[in-house]
């Protein structure tokens, strides 16, 4: 068995690596040959816990195994991360356990890499102006993972605390490129591609704020109840997902199905679009949402290639199981 | 972290120690102090693989995490076991993976143990024969949980190929119990207390064969269409169970609650008899049966027992994650 610890990702894997494992799986779940288990997810009654897993199996690349962990609220008092995850990989062959990964960053990556593989495939080329709505830990990997996926040449970004909007800040400067924080009125008319990642319980983004043509990555919303954008905007717009069934419960569709603005099946897996089975963006004037809903098929497939690289360059730990 | 490897259980753990560690999570689900969570379990559409989680948290022991693993039927060829399963245990007050704990072991002594729990509170004290039916790999096991349990002074066996009854016979010899192969109806009119551990789709067991007074372990059933006692049985028996959710789904109940012969209502936990807050045995010519369904919890428990025990030795392998 072979650990990964957390404290190895950060050097070993690119944001880039990551974008090429999710964006292969999404193609596989597409083709059928990938797919999710059903999720657990458990209020423990302890430290008000939330603990559960993600799990499933790609047979491409014959990843198989889960993410376990969840959200311990009063992690932060001890000085450790709130979101906790670790990422166990199983030897499809023989079902041993093949790796265990420290997850918490590769939860961020995969998470950053789901939207920037929806901007590839889903906003228009000549979009330059990126508007990102939430300023929290997650946006900055949302932020760095878009601009490495497309020439952006001015960020704007909005958050319900403003002060936190340095962290975007910082991140636009590192890479030479102004930001701006702005309302979500202007946020709207000047964005060509707009991010949500926030844990909003309420619509944030109103569909009138919203120009032909832009591109939206909702990647906030993972439960039932939380809610970034009216629900009138997916009836306007092109909806793409990750996964359906996940994208209509949890997901940012929820409201618009729920309220018959949608059907699951107006919503595209995105992973069709990538296998050019399905169309993506048709015209300049078409409004594209991806709703991110993270699925067990990311963790496995950052993680695979984490293992893969860190074998390469000789930093496994191997360990007898 | 913490890695206790499989090579290292056989002698760091006793059958007795899982006794106990069963036992108190048996009693503490009774108690709704330890849950289980739901199982997942897929044919994974390689290898012929089945593949899934148990999993559960138990408040009072704070053991939290899930055994993953599952059946590959072409292990044996590769020198590999064919049921595969690895414990992960997480620190239920951070969410931080605990301890990885190599689970093939834990998996046989768990549901020996389980057995062995209902003989101790169930079975007539003055019962001295002992009735097998099954001997592959497992049976050993509970062959000898139970002798640990009650002082059997004959143990009868029944097996579909009689050359494995040797498995048990050597078991009993070790002992210093003598062992006979009988027919099915023999060892109904002479065993005071039956083990059934198969994997039969058909009553193997009938109810006419089986005396009053008689305790039985029905341990192979853990799947919907498994079935190892005719259904009958349990009509004329008082049943318990480890989780009654899954004895009226997967376990050796789900043929006579479907066939009207019992309601779920019917069985009892064996938790609430451990904890005395329901009657077991009440007469010696009660015909009493403990439907071992196996939980995640059991897997926890054991776990967690031989983790600590390996930190009291000095020989968990400690690893950063």
């Amino acid at each position: 068995m072979l650990i990964v610890p957390e404290h190895l990702i950060a050097d070993l894997i690119s944001a880039q690596d990551c974008f090429a494992a999710v964006e292969q799986v999404f193609a596989a779940m597409a083709r059928d040959t990938a797919y999710n288990f059903p999720v657990i997810r458990e209020a423990i009654g302890h430290a008000d816990a939330l603990y559960g897993f993600k799990s499933g199996f790609d047979r491409e690349s014959l990843a198989l195994g889960l993410k376990s962990g969840g959200f311990w609220p009063r992690n932060a008092d001890k000085g450790l991360t709130n979101h906790q995850s670790t990422i166990f990989l199983f030897d499809a062959d023989t079902g041993r356990c093949r790796a265990v990964v420290g997850g918490n960053l590769l939860t961020a990556l995969r998470t950053a890499a789901a939207s920037a593989v929806s901007i590839r495939h889903l906003a228009r080329r000549d979009a330059r102006v990126l508007g990102m709505i939430g300023a929290g830990h997650q946006s900055t990997f949302q932020l760095r993972a878009a601009l490495d996926q497309q020439d952006f040449d001015r960020v704007v970004g909005w958050n319900l605390n403003p002060a936190d909007l340095d962290r975007l800040a910082k991140v636009a400067d590192e890479r030479g490129i102004p930001f701006q924080a702005v309302d979500l009125e202007q946020l709207g008319a000047q964005a060509d591609v707009i991010i949500t990642i926030t844990s909003s319980f309420a619509p944030i983004l109103q569909a009138a704020q919203v120009r032909p043509g832009t591109h939206l990555a909702c990647m906030g919303t993972d439960t039932k109840g939380k809610q970034e954008v009216e629900a009138a905007l997916l009836g306007k717009a092109s909806v793409f997902t990750d996964e359906v069934a996940q994208s209509v419960t949890i997901g940012e569709a929820q409201h618009a199905v729920a309220q018959g603005l949608i059907a699951p099946d107006d919503i595209t897996q995105i992973g069709a679009v990538i296998n050019g089975d399905r169309p993506g963006r048709v015209s300049d004037d078409q409004i594209t949402l991806f709703d991110g809903t993270g699925v067990g098929l990311q963790d496995l497939a950052v993680a695979s290639a984490a293992v893969d690289l860190a074998v390469e360059r000789g930093i496994a730990i191997a360990v007898q199981i």
